[in-house]
């Protein structure tokens, strides 16, 4: 047996969750990441300089299906049988999951770690990072869901870490049978998801971290953890309750339990670094004038 | 004239704050900082991974004192007219503020922006980064001191941003009879900083910029902003008021009365960025495993 190819790329998408502070947070997650000898490739976006707008629904939709598809282009030149994406906004596991079920058909599954389960729709949200596992599914606007050539059945999808979502994503969770595992319930024990694994038969899985799973009182690199801004600014948005040694448990028993083909780290937004950035880039002498 | 020759030095000096987590905060410092086209030299500094000890009433006397004179080879080698310092902890504005204080003698002020005013001794406290001013004005350790030819007097130097000295170190300002101004003074104007600048006739000024000035709830890459410890963990130590704009505006207003030769930045604890580090290197396929 060969060993398997694993890829790494970078996607500072950043129109997908109209921040452009996600640009910033996927160079900084590539500066953080552990140094591999795995290929490197860094998806083109454009940088943070240009007036967003609402194309039909989506914002910034030409520019979001351009970048991705980049990601598809690169993913299929290069053919891996594992991929690690750094994000960006939630959008860009888009590309990387839908190949690898591709990929690996009737034995692939996602694990979605998440404090939001993403599979709202032009009609409820314009921000396509919150469209994403839906487009996965299959169920979604057709620029995000026409290169999906295999849509991952609900039975093969676990959201974990998620609470209190909308209306329209409980019932769209319900309709839809999608398992979910809270945040209490993971801290107590994961063997919700090892069950889940098992039961489906799942051999290959891609998991989907969005860093806002995690508490933002612990870990401030995170949209509600944005400094000096009114306290109800995020009013109504569920915030992350796992502490990041959660995360670390939960992904390794489940590296335990099946081949992880995919890991998307995605909703890295460091507002700290923007704001020393800023201000290094305001102070005489040190900016060079 | 000849254009004024810079130097940028990064020096991730830990040993001297007792804390590994400088040395991230100087790499990641550099990430940030804007580009130019000054020459870059990083000072050699173990790193983290020795036990630290107390030798003769500083941590880690011997390292300490050899990334010192690591630091003012460079400088001596270079001949800077000005400097710009990213550390690491406090005391890496010695090598640098030492230096230009010989090069512009009478003529030559510091301005320390900072909560402390690090003018402690090894009878005091043993971690270095709390002696540096002190040093720089002739006064403490041999070690330290020895290379200082020529000490800044009392009343060219200034500390903004302070405030709940300790015992000790209210009687050496006083005894010194060192300006202060407040964060609540600077807030309303920093004309007390102009006026000192003027009647001390000071052409060349350094400034030290510890990153704890500022006010820890708007910007976490600070001691005190440690995630998940007690409240009373870092009780005592004087926390920072300012904001980022409140120092911007401090610089630049200096910056039209005299002419800036140096400005160091220290302190810079980047808790996320290694939490988020960590964090990845603990993940499967992300690792490299």
């Amino acid at each position: 047996m060969t060993k398997p190819k694993t890829i790494r790329l970078v996607m500072p998408q950043w129109q997908g969750g109209n921040n452009p502070l996600y640009h910033l947070g996927a160079e900084l997650l590539e500066f953080l990441a552990p140094h591999t000898n795995v290929p490197s490739f860094t998806v083109p976006v454009t940088k943070p300089d240009m007036p967003l707008k609402n194309e039909n629904g989506i914002v910034e939709r030409k520019e979001v299906v351009k970048q991705l598809q980049s990601a598809y282009a690169i993913i299929n030149s290069e053919k891996p049988d594992k991929i690690v994406m750094f994000g960006g906004d939630c959008l860009v596991d888009l590309a990387p999951f839908s190949y690898l079920g591709t990929v690996y058909g009737k034995s692939f599954g996602i694990l979605w770690i998440d404090a939001h389960p993403d599979v709202m729709t032009p009609e409820q949200f314009a921000n396509s990072h919150a469209h994403v596992l839906g487009a996965l599914m299959g169920n979604g606007d057709p620029d995000l869901v026409k290169d999906v050539k295999t849509p991952v059945p609900a039975e093969r999808v676990m959201i974990a870490g998620i609470h209190h979502p909308t209306d329209y994503e409980k019932q769209f969770l319900q309709d839809h049978q999608i398992s979910t595992v809270s945040p209490e319930q993971l801290k107590t024990s994961d063997q919700p998801v090892l069950d889940w694994i098992k039961k489906q038969n799942i051999e290959y899985l891609a998991i989907h971290l969005d860093l806002d799973v995690l508490d933002f009182h612990l870990f401030h690199a995170l949209l509600m953890a944005e400094p000096g801004v009114s306290a109800d600014k995020y009013a109504g948005i569920a915030e992350g309750r796992l502490t990041m040694d959660d995360v670390i448990k939960l992904v390794n028993d489940v590296n335990e339990a099946t081949t992880i083909v995919g890991i998307g780290i995605a909703e890295h937004l460091p507002w700290d670094a923007l704001h020393l950035k800023n201000m290094l880039a305001g102070l005489p002498l040190v900016n060079g004038n």
